[in-house]
């Protein structure tokens, strides 16, 4: 088993193994140190696939465990379906003693993080995603939260969680596109600081690979979250390729992925760091063709000035100024602030 | 001025004085350092009142100000309008460098807290209270939320605000019933650790002295949040009255109000203290007789049982037991944890 302890206040461990979901109730009475109430918070997707399991489970090492499933998709990450959340726990009573699991993709993992953070003004939480991206990226860091209708992710906490249990087992179930969404994001830690890592993907590796893939990128965000817990400095490289990515997703009315929008931003990124003499064009090429053979999109039909609108709305935005991350070579990236008034001209150079 | 420094992490300064409201912008271009753009979250009682005359104030010291007034009254500390004042917090694009003003009673206080806890997973605020029960209660000690279906404060975060303005003159403007409220706020500060403070209220002198009783209560309070920020130990003393308060604050479906039901449940733990031979009868008639000659309420006609299966779904459970907080005499008190299988028999000695 691979475990990675992160070092933030609280510090926790991410645990990395296959097989793991079956032992869920020993694992989490090992954290917990005692039994107590569960609420299991996911979507009705993955409910329908390992709720009852997980749920027996839990009950077999002396657990008292609850079940709530929102409806699967983002565009349930609202304040409705985490005010039912809410409401949930307090119908259950749970007390500040207990525990919630929250399991799935990022969705119900966002929702039942900031539901623990905020249900009498916070109770333990475990992650146990079952998506790629999930495991790589939002169950890692503290991040927790949901859309408002002006945008992605606009509320929210930073909460971590007492342990994360990741079962690449998982992802067997996962439909390919979903696989190769969450994959983009594993592309980005290859970029950012981990060339090797690229490698696996640009070689075709990674599918075989997964419980290393999974452990190398959640290492390298352990490391930048530890350095950067509120997300003021390094964390913000972490964003490379988000920036464009997320003005995509949202041009598109989030028909486009996630994943994808990533695939697409970080091409945009690494295209802007060759026009600004950033990074050489062999690097560009690398990543365009790694991201094409994976069967991910690397160009977007949106205009310029329309990913612009998006991307000013975004709360990446500190005051006058928009935070880009820019590769200089495969394994090194930089952070470069740009004035708003000189954004336009650089989403030129990036689309084109 | 009296200013009370709340060693929280981050620190900030609580400052008390008659005529603070007026010259806010200068008083918070100080603590910000700068110029940015304001949100004040209000309701509408105190909009109409103060509203215009801040945003005036806020603007001539060169602060870009936006406002927002949800309907006044404890049934709207809810999410929906909760929701409401995050998504005009989006529309108006504050960003992570701007500021929120808290204006008004507990309920937009606490809600517009929460607000600035979550919005962006957290921006800067200010409380500028107007009520008593706000000025010594909710404004201090970082705790924001609201209420659920199923009770009171139930979601909420631990959230320090950049600093608490304090104008007395606006304790003018309210209703005498509404002063008397926060009044039993003050008074438990009293009896909890400040026998001169419970004197003034004891003689009839606090309406005279309003600035000191205000300093005299932050003051205390201040002290149990610094030795105890997220509430699992001796800040627990703070709910003196209002384990049992809260109880018939539900019992009424929130009829009797907060500093009546505190008032009511301060002289039932005196009672049970002084059964339980923790007090004597001296300090149980004292209480009584304040809070009598003060015009606040000493007894409900709610039936133990009642009161039981109100407070056994309070939040200050913990597992299998609830802490009361007990008098010893004026000027002391002790925390009393209670299994929750001898609750009943407890909650009968102290109602009669």
């Amino acid at each position: 088993m691979n475990t990675i302890r992160v070092n933030t206040s609280p510090a926790y461990d991410v645990k990395i193994e296959t097989g793991l979901m079956n032992r869920l109730g020993s694992e989490l009475l090992a954290v917990l140190g005692k039994t107590c109430k569960i609420a299991i918070l996911t979507d009705d997707t993955v409910d329908g696939i390992y709720g009852r399991r997980i749920e027996e489970n839990l009950v077999e090492s002396g657990f008292d465990v609850c079940r709530f499933a929102m409806p699967h998709g983002e565009e349930h990450k609202n304040l409705q379906w985490w005010g039912r959340m809410l409401e949930f726990l307090a119908e259950q009573h749970l007390t500040r003693s207990d525990c919630i699991v929250a399991l799935g993709g990022g969705v119900p993992g966002d929702m039942a993080g900031f539901a623990a953070a905020c249900y009498l003004r916070s109770i333990a939480f475990v992650q146990v995603p079952t998506t790629l991206l999930a495991m790589v990226d939002s169950s890692v860091g503290g991040k927790t939260g949901l859309d408002l209708q002006q945008g992605k992710n606009l509320a929210g906490a930073f909460y971590q969680p007492r342990a994360v249990f990741c079962d690449p087992e998982a992802l067997l179930t996962l439909p390919e596109e979903i696989l190769i969404d969450g994959a983009a994001e594993c592309v980005k830690y290859g970029i950012l600081d981990d060339e090797p890592l690229f490698a696996l993907f640009e070689e075709g590796q990674w599918k075989e690979r997964m419980e290393e893939v999974i452990a190398r990128c959640i290492r390298q965000k352990a490391e930048l979250v530890e350095m950067d817990e509120k997300d003021r400095g390094s964390r913000q490289l972490l964003n490379l390729g988000h920036t464009f990515g997320h003005a995509i997703e949202k041009c598109s009315d989030f028909g486009v992925s996630h994943g994808k929008g990533v695939a697409i931003g970080m091409v945009m990124a690494a295209r802007l760091a060759n026009k600004l003499d950033i990074c050489d064009a062999g690097t560009l090429d690398r990543i365009v063709r790694t991201l094409q053979n994976m069967g991910l999109p690397t160009w977007t039909e949106f205009e310029p000035a329309q990913l612009l609108a998006a991307a000013l709305s975004d709360k990446k935005r500190a005051g006058n100024k928009i935070t880009l991350v820019l590769p200089e070579r495969i394994g090194h990236c930089e952070l470069k602030p740009i004035p708003l008034d000189r954004f336009a001209e650089w989403m030129q150079l990036a689309a084109q």
